[in-house]
C-alpha cells in the first residue's frame, strides 16, 4: 500500500498564543507536509521548521487578503484551523459585565473579527477540502459561547460572537456534508489557556486549570484526530466532550 | 383589593406586520393603558385607539434615538416587546442560500439590525422594568436561529444574528434575576407569518401554517401571559413550545 500524502494544513492566527502552538506541534509531525502559518504580519520563517512553514499574511477584515491567501494554499487542504479571536478591544477596552456597558461600535467589532472572518475564512477555503478522503475545518470558539451552558451571563459581545460562530459552523458542516462525505466542520474550545486574550482574567483560575499553549495545542489536535464525521457541526471542549448548543 | 394599575407596554417595530398586529391587540385589553408604539417614523395615531397609543420614532442603529424613548417612556415598564428585524436588505439581497454568499458588509447589517440593535434597546429599557411586580421583555426570535434545531443550513446571516440574539436574551435574563425576582426575558418565535419580511419565502408553506399578523401577534400574547420566572432567558414558540438554543 503506498504511503498517504503528507496532510497539508493552514492555521489562521498562526501568531496568537494557541495558533504558534498549534503551528509548532504540526510542523514536527510526520503526517504533515505544507504548513501554512497565517498571521497579520507573516513573520519570517524560524530555522527549525523542517522547510514545512509557509508564513502568509492576512487580515480578518480584509476579504481580498483571505481570498489571495487561500488561492496561494490551493487545494488540497486537509486540516484548516481558526486560532484567531478578540475579547478585549483593541483600546483596552474589556467585555461587558452588564448590559449598561454595551456599545454598539465596540459589539460589531468583535462580530466583525470573531464571527463574520471565520466566516469569511470559511467562504474561501471550504472549497479547498478534498472530496475524496477525511479533512477537518476547526474554529476556535469557546464555551462561554454555549447558550444551554451559559449561568454566569456578562461578556455580552464575546458570548454572542461565539454564539453566532457556533451556528455558522453548523451552517458549514450541513453544507459541506452534501458533496464531502469524510470532510469534518466543528468548533472548539481549547480550555482556559495562558495567552494575551485571557491574561486579564486569569485571577482566580486554579494554576491546574490555567493551560499552556502547548498543552492546548496537544489536547486540541488529540481531539481534532479523533473527531468522525458524525461529529461534524458541534462544538467539542480540550477533553473532546461535546459542549451544548 | 385596588385593582391593579393597568399595564405600561412597549413595542419596538410597530409599523411591521407582527409589530402592527401587537399594538392593536394589546391597545384592545382592559388591563393595558399606555401603549408606546415605536417605529423609524412615527405615524399619526389612528383614531380608535382609546387614547392609549402614544407613539414615538426611534432607530435601531442609532443608541441616541432609543435612549431618548427610554427618557419618554420612564418607568414602570411592566411589557418591552421587539418586534424588529431583517432578513432580506434593503437593497434586495436576500439570505444566503451557501458560503460563497457571505458577504461581510451584508453580514454586519444584519448583526447591526437583529441583535446589536436589540442590545441596546434592552441597555436602555431593562431599567424600566419595575423589581415589585411581574414583567416581560420579550424579542422576537426565530425557530432558524436554533443551533440545535438547524437541519437544513443556510441563511447564515440570519441563522447567526437570531443564535446571537438568543445569547444576549439569556445573559440579560440573568442579569435581571439578581435584582427583578419577578422580571422574564424571553425570545419568541412567532410562528410562519405573512408579512413583508417572509414575503419572498411564503412558496412552498402549507396555508394552515402561514399565520395572519393577528393571528401570530394573538398566540404571542398568550405566550408572554403564561411565562413565569422560570420560563427567563429560553425561547418560545408561538405554541408555547421551549426552542432548544
Ligand atoms: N485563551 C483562552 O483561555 C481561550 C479560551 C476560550 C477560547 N479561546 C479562543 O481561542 C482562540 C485563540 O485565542 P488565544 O488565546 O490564542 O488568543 P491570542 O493569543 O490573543 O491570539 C489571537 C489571535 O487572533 C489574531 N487576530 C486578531 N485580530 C485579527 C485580525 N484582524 N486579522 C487577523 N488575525 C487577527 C491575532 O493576531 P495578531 O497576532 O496579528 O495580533 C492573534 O494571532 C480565540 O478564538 C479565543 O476566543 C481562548
Ligand atoms: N414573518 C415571519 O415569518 C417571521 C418568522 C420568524 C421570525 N420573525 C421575526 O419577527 C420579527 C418581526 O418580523 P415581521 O415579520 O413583522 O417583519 P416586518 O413586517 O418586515 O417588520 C420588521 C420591522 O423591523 C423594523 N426595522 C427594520 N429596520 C429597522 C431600523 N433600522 N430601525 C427600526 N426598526 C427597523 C421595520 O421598521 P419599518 O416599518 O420602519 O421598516 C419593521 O417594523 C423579526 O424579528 C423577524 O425576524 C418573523
Amino acid at each position: 500500500m503506498p504511503s498517504p500524502r503528507p496532510r497539508r494544513v493552514a492555521v489562521f492566527g498562526a501568531g496568537g498564543g494557541i495558533g504558534a502552538a498549534l503551528v509548532a506541534q504540526l510542523i514536527s509531525r510526520d503526517d504533515v507536509g505544507e504548513v501554512f502559518a497565517l498571521s497579520r504580519t507573516a513573520p519570517p520563517v524560524p530555522a527549525d521548521t523542517r522547510g514545512k512553514r509557509v508564513p502568509l499574511a492576512f487580515d480578518l477584515t480584509d476579504e481580498a487578503s483571505i481570498a489571495a491567501a487561500a488561492a496561494r494554499i490551493a487545494a488540497p487542504l486537509d486540516l484548516c484551523i481558526i486560532a484567531t479571536g478578540i475579547l478585549t478591544l483593541p483600546d483596552g477596552t474589556g467585555p461587558e459585565k452588564g448590559a449598561r456597558q454595551i456599545d454598539p461600535a465596540a459589539m460589531a467589532r468583535v462580530f466583525a473579527l470573531n464571527t463574520i472572518g471565520p466566516a469569511l475564512i470559511a467562504k474561501h477555503l471550504l472549497p479547498l477540502l478534498p472530496r475524496d478522503r477525511p479533512s477537518v475545518f476547526a474554529a476556535l470558539s469557546a464555551r462561554v459561547g454555549s447558550i444551554g451552558d451559559n449561568r454566569m451571563g456578562g461578556w455580552h459581545s464575546y458570548r454572542a460572537s461565539k454564539a453566532a460562530l457556533n451556528m455558522l459552523v453548523r451552517n458549514f458542516a450541513i453544507e459541506l456534508g452534501r458533496t464531502h462525505r469524510l470532510a469534518i466542520c466543528v468548533g472548539l474550545h481549547p480550555g482556559t489557556v495562558d495567552t494575551g486574550l485571557s491574561a486579564p482574567f486569569q485571577r482566580g483560575v486554579p494554576a491546574e486549570q490555567l493551560f499552556t499553549p502547548e498543552l492546548s495545542a496537544a489536547h486540541l489536535l488529540r481531539v481534532i484526530d479523533g473527531l468522525t464525521p458524525a461529529d461534524s457541526g458541534g462544538c467539542f471542549a480540550w477533553d473532546g466532550a461535546r459542549i451544548e448548543p
